[in-house]
């Protein structure tokens, strides 16, 4: 394995020297003829056969429960845009390096050379078998929602995808401990500001709606999404917006919090300025935030959050994904709740003993989160 | 990694204590804020665009010029049929352990809940861009011939159906050596019968003639392939069928060599002493030979060989497969030629110095037939 020296710091040279940021391992090692015959032919046919006459047995003979696809088409990875599955690749192996370092998960990067949605749920349903979980990755919105609502329905292992339950879960652990910290309490007083409706911000708005804020307003390029949307995901998240505030994010006053995962200069400083005090700001979009830490500074924010490893309180799936997945294999789940995603948050929240104004989230490399999203999840079946 | 115990002769709970064979191993580790951003966000972003400009550096910056996607839809899996693509799960690991010990080769199972050649077809289209070859396993004939034929055609990374040419090329390997004991020279006179019309009957009878032998009769439980047979790929096995024999097998007399991959019972006694001594037969059922090593010796076979591994010549297609997939992903190879095939199944048998009766074929840990095999098929293309 390589120790990453600390000179290093060009990505493309560690990618080169590596080509492939995972392999494949054996756990035996064959070494005569008869260990051959055991785990390959004929001794083999024993446990297929068993498999064969009860499915269930795959979990107990196989790969399968510790196994997950880590699935995209390459159409939104990162901030990149549409850069197509063989671009998306170095990403997917760095999450199946995570899961596997993290988690001890066996994640497999699967990038497809489709963008149609129909083929995508169809093609994930067909390489359900070997899985134990699907992870579906920087996949364009709206189409990913459909995806993800049909694999749901149609598959019996649980399907995640993590550009918006990873970061909505985050973004509510944060929450949390930001609410400690300000010293308000978690109620449906709560005004609330979503900027950016994409897989992030859609999904934000409704775990937080879930976990009981009742007074949300997601505002998209627009606008704030009102009653008068037409898209069936917007109609989902205008029915947060408890006023039917329809007005322009420049003119939203009196926030307690605002979550952006949008783009830089989305969001306006009048905005911040006009908002409730003591006021929580959490600029997710990466690598720049929407507004930088000089800024945050300047404009007195209470707590303040952001998607950038240079700054205090980085709000990253990372913190998520490897412990959600795990808890999701661990406990065989089919389907997942809501209240297995603010279990999760609940997790990574407390994983931060005293949280103060720079340490709302715990640090990625704490082993505590995993054990207790797993425990919490496990809780809240 | 675990060291299989002598004393554990038994699949069932080898197959239990592993739950998997194969696991995904981390290249790096991660130990510090910088390793993740060099190997996840912000850095991966670096490898990704360049991939995106140029295809050709996802060979630099990935895995895939060393993965390898394993594929069934578990319908003929072994000898066992369509147990489906749970049942075939063990024994996909079990080819990507092979893989990665004997050839350091990424291989990973996909196994297909879905039995139609034209989604297996767009299903292994869609899921190429990560891998660096394609591996098609226990998919039924003739269905597996015309998806072998499409994406061949249609991808630009190898397609490699190994239950066709991995028995082929090991059988023609077997072979050479064979002659050699027996002292025929490998000419258009002898006469060879082939037992058998699936995968490996149809591909051992194609690679053969390639390989110059030129009177060749297949039989399938019907009798001899003559010009009468109408199934497409029936009718390429009528033309190597010089004399256009259309008897049954127990009327063909006076053959040189009779290659079976057909089931046990299936060899008529009277068609083997009707041969044209000294002779040759390999009966290559598994896990149960056509015919026992006893009888082998009560007919008198000059040279004897079969699949199993209590026997001495066991013609396995493990002795081919993790050479030729390391050779078709060291050499970048786009399409499998039938020179290709026949450099390997010569690379194998000289992987054996001085063949005799009772070593035909080298031993499946010999090293030297991986090396061997990734040279010739480099000095054939």
């Amino acid at each position: 394995m390589d120790d990453l020296s600390k000179d290093q710091n060009d990505p493309i040279s560690i990618h080169k020297k590596l080509r492939g940021k995972i392999f494949i391992g054996a756990k035996a090692k064959l070494k005569t003829t008869n260990d051959l015959a055991m785990l390959y032919t004929p001794g083999v046919a024993k446990p297929c056969l068993e498999i064969a006459k009860n499915k269930q047995l795959v979990y107990e003979y196989t790969m399968k429960g510790n196994s997950v696809a880590i699935v995209t088409d390459g159409t939104r990875v990162l901030g990149l845009g549409d850069i197509g599955p063989e671009a998306a690749l170095p990403v997917m192996e760095g999450k199946a390096l995570i899961m596997q370092q993290f988690a001890g998960i066996d994640a497999f990067p699967i990038c497809l050379d489709t963008k149609n949605a129909d083929e995508i749920v169809a093609i994930v349903k067909a390489i359900a078998p070997g899985f134990g979980a699907i992870n579906l990755e920087d996949i364009e919105t709206p189409k990913v929602f459909e995806i993800e609502r049909k694999l749901t329905e149609e598959l019996n292992i649980p399907v995640f995808h993590d550009d918006q339950h990873g970061t909505a879960i985050v973004a509510l652990a944060a929450l949390y401990n930001a609410l400690k910290v300000v010293g308000k309490s978690h109620t449906t007083d709560l005004k609330i500001a979503i900027v950016g409706a994409g897989s992030a911000g859609y999904a934000i708005a409704k775990l937080l709606s879930f976990a009981g804020f009742s007074d949300i307003v997601v505002f998209d390029s627009k606008g704030a999404i009102s009653n008068s949307r037409l898209e069936e995901y917007k109609k989902e998240l205008a029915q947060l917006n408890r006023s039917n505030f329809s007005g322009t994010l420049e003119n939203f006053v009196g926030a307690d919090v605002i979550i952006s995962a949008a783009l830089p200069g989305s969001l306006p400083i009048k905005t911040i300025k006009s908002m409730k005090k003591p006021n929580i700001v959490f600029a997710l979009s990466n690598p720049i935030s929407e507004i930088s830490l000089q800024q945050a500074k300047e404009l007195n924010i209470d707590v303040f959050g952001t998607g950038r490893s240079d700054y205090p309180n980085q709000i990253n799936n990372s913190l998520c994904f490897p412990g959600f997945l795990r808890a999701l294999l661990d406990l065989k789940v089919k389907k997942i709740t809501p209240q297995m995603k603010i279990a999760a948050a609940k997790a990574i929240a407390d994983s931060v003993k005293k949280p103060t104004k720079n340490k709302i989230v715990p640090d990625a490399f704490d082993k505590k989160i995993l054990k207790n999203i797993v425990k919490k999840v496990g809780e809240s079946i």
